[in-house]
């Protein structure tokens, strides 16, 4: 990761002018959703040629190594080279599946997201960060490579469904929580609407994820301040994803926040008003999951998978207050599952 | 790339030393012909337990997407993190594809290669290339990971088959050509035997592709002089690997060079007499490469997956003398059509 992302809001003459002779092949990646919603726009506004378009199959299950392998494919065939360009449009799954595929083909050519979700603008659009699931396991293969740059049209969220909202409003929250207290404020329940963002949250949220990547690309220190509810939610969202019942990553983290600052109560780094009012708000928006206290050591097993975990040890942020943390709080199994406990007596 | 390769010269105990308590898992990935002839005295030697070991079935037609999958399951198997360390021991298939499948695996964990043929001591295993072939492409998919260390023991060479010195000689060559003329002397005819190598011959070998590297980790310019001899070399290669005949790297290498140096010379850059002293040298230890006229469209098309080829361009090394060298030499395909005459010529 030798350079920097830029990123461009809402400006197509701009976007249009930096395409012109920078790549030798434009390559579009997106999925067969988004290629339905958003693909005709894109093209309306883009006004390059675009030399060929890979859709994948929708859905999460599909952000694997058999669709690596097809877009590969795809690229080989079209002679795409390292000046390429490999346009990924739509959300999570197509940034992170299609910066996976780019980071490794013939070892990195160059990438643009243009996210179309509100998760995919405040979060897997920013930092580097790509992955495949394997084996079940979420995001356990892939790499550190940023985009070109990142276009941002918040157009794209006309057609998007409620509950995307909601998973983009949990990094939100998260940012918010870990780094900014006024975007707290923002966020205030009185003020509160999950199905509309300003362009000045957005940008508030970007610009902290941003700032963190950029005094840690490679999630040695700084960056691990980003995992807060990731710890308590990628164990939560596995075991859903095993069992095959619904779960979004958005109330996977939102339901992780629940938990995590439930351990950083009991460990006396949050104060107990604090923590409530962060239950209190996360609850208001995001319904809660349902799973019972015998599914819990099950739960925590998924946990060690965890790939933040170093020498067998499991860390969550450390929140000291509202807009304010620390990266790594070591915690035991046990600590984890009074979390997990605290959730279902809080939501049920 | 991050940091830097720390090169270790037979020296066990300061191995056995620095692997203690610096990794929270160690696993071991080798082939079976290495596993017969190298595995016994390498865990004689190594004083550190091997949490795991990893075995691949030996051969070129390994390096491939499945083997790095069956890596990953196996890394997952047994808990592998992060802190954890993958030991590569073996030629430049094993360094090629454990250091593929170590830089994706959580987003990349440690390595260290332990290189047992002269072909990895001398290039694979320095500077940080990972790969594996896809769809009959060599190298198609790969990345850029620095290992942590390189353990250079030529004790490992007392098993090497004739043919397998003759791999590695072919980039101490290029090594020479490129940019030491000291170091092509020291390869004089009279003096040359492929099957013994001197430290002095090695390190200086090493040292080359070492400080090429370290001002260019990511082949934007100065690392492109290393492809000497790979842009024909590669296409014969991957000629013959789709025709399931048997071409070694080290082979196709050495036609490569004489092939570029050949349209060096007819481009003015390279004397009529230094183009026959290389091509001498060569032809007098590695056999003719039987290829015919006929053949040579098929070859010159399979230059266009080249990952080096940039805007459809074709660039080699632009050799000016022994020792001296440019980046890109921008050829077309006609000239490498005529080089590759110009070697079926030679070894007619």
């Amino acid at each position: 990761m030798s350079h920097n992302t830029a990123v461009i809001w809402q400006n197509w003459h701009h976007l249009n002018n930096i395409m012109e002779g920078n790549y030798s092949k434009i390559i579009l990646l997106t999925d067969t959703v988004v290629a339905k919603h958003c693909l005709g726009y894109f093209r309306e506004k883009f006004r390059r040629n675009i030399d060929h378009v890979i859709t994948i199959e929708a859905g999460e299950e599909n952000k694997s190594m058999m669709s690596a392998a097809s877009i590969w494919q795809e690229l080989n065939l079209c002679k795409a080279d390292r000046k390429s360009l490999l346009i990924c449009l739509g959300g999570g799954m197509i940034c992170d599946l299609g910066g996976f595929a780019a980071s490794v083909y013939k070892r990195g050519i160059k990438t643009m997201y243009v996210p179309t979700t509100l998760l995919a603008m405040t979060d897997a659009s920013i930092g580097g960060k790509t992955a495949i699931d394997f084996e079940g396991i979420k995001n356990l293969i892939g790499s550190f490579h940023l985009p070109d740059s990142i276009f941002i049209d918040t157009h794209f969220l006309a057609t998007l469904p409620a509950a995307e909202w909601l998973n983009g409003y949990a990094e939100i929250i998260k940012h918010a929580i870990i780094a900014d207290a006024e975007l707290w404020n923002l966020l205030n329940p009185e003020h509160f609407r999950p199905t509309i963002i300003s362009d000045d949250l957005l940008t508030r949220s970007i610009n902290i994820k941003q700032s963190i990547v950029a005094v840690d690309p490679f999630e040695q220190t700084e960056r691990k301040k980003l995992n807060f509810g990731h710890t308590a939610g990628h164990a939560l969202e596995a075991y859903f994803f095993n069992k095959e019942k619904t779960l979004s990553h958005g109330q996977a983290v939102a339901a992780g926040m629940i938990i995590e600052s439930y351990i950083n109560m009991c460990s006396g780094k949050l104060s107990e008003k604090t923590y409530e009012q962060i239950r209190d708000f996360i609850l208001k928006y995001f319904p809660a999951i349902g799973f019972k206290n015998e599914e819990i050591a099950d739960v925590a097993e998924l946990c060690k998978h965890d790939k933040k975990r170093e020498f067998g040890t499991l860390t969550i942020t450390k929140i000291i207050a509202i807009g304010l943390c620390e990266p790594d709080l070591l915690i035991t199994e046990q600590q984890l599952k009074e979390g997990l406990e605290a959730y279902i007596r809080a939501t049920s």
